[in-house]
């Protein structure tokens, strides 16, 4: 291996040219931080950091001050071309995507937030950045303002992650942490992130766990050098948790949260894969994601060598996405100017993506069944005939004022699970529902963060 | 600016020879790691990494199965000469500074995790890096395993950070975690954390807070893009804190942590400085770095864009530091097969570092005083007289048992003082010590991660 000398470093004269692609509440913070800021920038780059135009849809909006309005232009492509570096907070797939290539196949290193694009279209941008000689740059894409995803490519790039537990979705969690801390309902919970701004109009993509799992996506790739697409991510939303089974966690000691979680498997024959799921859980409180309050998000990660670590901060909001973007773009363009790049896609290990049926997890089932003797024995037998054993049942009577099945009499029946795999838990929850002694199946929640 | 093209990335056959300096737990772990996952870290390189010997003081010991003595040698300077990369886990000044000047200039990237040579001799390393076209990298050197400098350095590039609030020092934590959970004293604390292998039998740089002067001097450095040296740090051990210190925190909802704090300033000229300190000091309990347990490290970090983040994880023991120096390994390998480097030194701030006088803090001020009529008044009068506010006051008996004051009685008067300098807040504990009516200044403790 020869030994090479650089020159060395110092500001250059010539800028890089800067495209903005949308000029929403981070494209806007981005914009401004470039112009306050563009002193610090250039020295910590080696060149200033020219903004030579910001793209968007219609001009006639007031942008307020922050935006120089002569900057603005509705020709994304042409935009592109003239640039060295590339932001993309578009958002979407089209044309945030073909936007991207553009660039890349220009020569201009790509910073994008666009979550949904990377989780659907990864393989193809780094195969156009790799092709171009340029760099593709998301650090905001996941969990906002938290440097993540530079942690996991390069600090840890030395160890084996075993297993990535993430709060990544701010509106879930405000919205789990408003049924925890203030006993609302769902229903009213969403509407209180409403009209804070913490969920849009349609919450769907949040609720439903869309954007959890494109962010699942994305640190499953990188953590565990695979390719995994959001289509691979097993996805449950939090439009099903009622406040009963808020208080059933509380019950148990733990408290609900909406995770993204990313865990390298062994099968039984010693085969490696992964599994990627979001779902809301059961964590104990004493769990350090438990303590997560309001929209912030933190990121659990579990690593052979390292052991636990925890990321923490703002997942959301224009001025916080903002500084991920911005670490990005001063990093593509340090790199432009010694002429070098970052680390690019990393797939070697083709690891098989499981199905959730063979995801080890734990079940909590709470039941409502007729009050009479013999039923937690019959409960019991079906659990064990699933290859399922139980950690513990809570029996209470219920009083008869809320009771409706007559002179019998009902009980509620909580039952936490050891591990065992999903299919077989769901199978389990399916035998329970269909005996006669089983009156409803109330909750049905996984629980989480042990082991 | 032109376009660059790279060749495309894949794996050479030539392989990089890694030097590893020292053999401690460790360095045992770092060539353990270098054997178990090298073909991983093959491909994560894109060039095998060949450990081509490890330099020990003497050849005699035991070093268990995981070290090949065929590897070992005496003569580390002929080791470092052999070398593309160069892992120093000597520690120390000499011949760790030495060492790594040799390696530097004769074209090796470094990877180190000592502390002190980069508190005192940072520059002179950066310097020589720069000089030879190579890389000096130090994860392992700040919170252990936990990514901290990567994140600083790059991902928070574009921000600007304000402060940085950390337990830098697991044998600290430890000790005032179980001065609060378990109610032990400084000296039976101690004693347990040497049990456990957590403090070294002379616990001086831990507990005087050297270890983490180097440290807050290196983070502080990175932050502000300033060099900070380690005598610019003003340090206070946890030496003198008391059982009482804790209780009278817990009285206020606050715990005592020995904390690490580098802050941007701004004087009431405009100018701006720094400020970086280490002393225990009483935090809020709802702040996330309270509930750090054990011999855990948090770093909260408050940046002007990203807002508050926090970074949590083990901050020593031989294989979580070996996971910060493998990282780093990979990283400096990686670019060297691409022909790049990573970011050098950044000081272009030059920001002054303010002495501790003109830093702004508050104090929480336990007292035994006479009790009688008028006492708060003096007091108060004192505390007015020298420019501090009073945010509370709390005035208590002490039963006569333990007062011996005579027919007089004593009282216990504790005071958390508004912001003020540290040179007023200290020349009012002088003022009221003279107080005749002041039997004794109890405890005089800083309450911070406020505002």
């Amino acid at each position: 291996m020869s030994r090479r000398n650089h020159e060395p470093r110092g500001v250059t004269v010539e800028a890089l040219k800067v495209a903005l692609l949308g000029c929403g509440s981070v494209g806007t913070q981005v914009a401004r931080l470039l112009t306050v800021h563009a002193e610090e920038l250039a020295q910590r780059v080696g060149a200033p950091l020219e903004l030579i135009g910001i793209a968007v849809r219609t001009l006639g909006v007031d942008r307020g001050p922050d935006i120089d309005t002569r900057l603005l232009t509705t020709d994304a492509a042409e935009l592109v071309k003239r640039a060295d570096l590339v932001i993309e907070l578009v958002g979407g797939i089209e044309p945030a995507r073909t936007l991207i290539l553009d660039a890349l196949a220009s020569g201009a290193s790509v910073v994008t937030g666009n979550k949904a694009l990377l989780a659907e279209h990864g393989p193809e941008l780094y195969e156009a950045a790799e092709a171009g000689g340029v760099e593709l740059c998301y650090e905001a894409a996941v969990a906002g303002a938290i440097p993540l995803l530079r942690p996991i490519r390069e600090s840890l790039a030395g160890d084996r992650i075993r297993r990535v537990l993430g709060i990544v979705n701010g509106t879930t969690n405000y919205v789990l942490d408003k049924m925890d801390a203030a006993g609302l309902d769902f229903a009213d919970a969403v509407a209180q992130a409403q009209a804070l701004g913490y969920a849009e109009a349609d919450p769907t993509a949040d609720v439903e766990g869309y954007d959890a799992a494109s962010k699942a996506a994305i640190l499953a790739s990188l953590a565990f050098h695979t390719r995994v697409h959001a289509d691979d991510v097993h996805r449950e939303g939090i439009t099903s948790v009622t406040a009963g089974d808020v208080a059933s966690a509380r019950q148990i000691g733990a408290v609900v949260k909406m995770l993204a979680i990313c865990e390298r498997t062994v099968a039984a024959d010693g085969s490696e894969g992964v599994s990627v799921r979001v779902h809301p859980a059961m964590i104990p409180a004493s769990h350090p994601l438990a303590s997560v309050r309001e929209a912030f998000n933190a990121v659990f990660v579990e690593a052979e060598a390292a052991g636990e670590l925890m990321f923490y901060g703002r997942g959301a909001g224009g001025l916080p996405t903002a500084s991920a973007v911005l670490g990005d773009l001063v990093s593509a363009a340090r790199n432009r100017v010694g002429g070098s790049r970052g680390p690019g896609e990393s797939t070697y290990a083709h690891l098989p993506v499981r199905p959730m049926g063979e995801v080890v997890t734990r079940y909590h089932i709470s039941l409502d069944v007729a009050d009479r003797p013999g039923v937690l024995a019959q409960v019991a037998k079906v659990i064990a005939e699933h290859g399922v054993s139980i950690e513990t049942v809570r029996q209470q009577q219920i009083p008869a004022a809320v009771s409706d099945a007559g002179e019998q009499g009902r009980a509620s029946l909580v039952v936490v699970t050891h591990s065992a795999t999903d299919a077989a838990l769901g199978a389990t929850v399916s035998a329970l529902a269909g005996l006669d002694i089983v009156t409803a199946v109330v909750g049905v929640m996984r629980v989480e963060g042990e082991d």
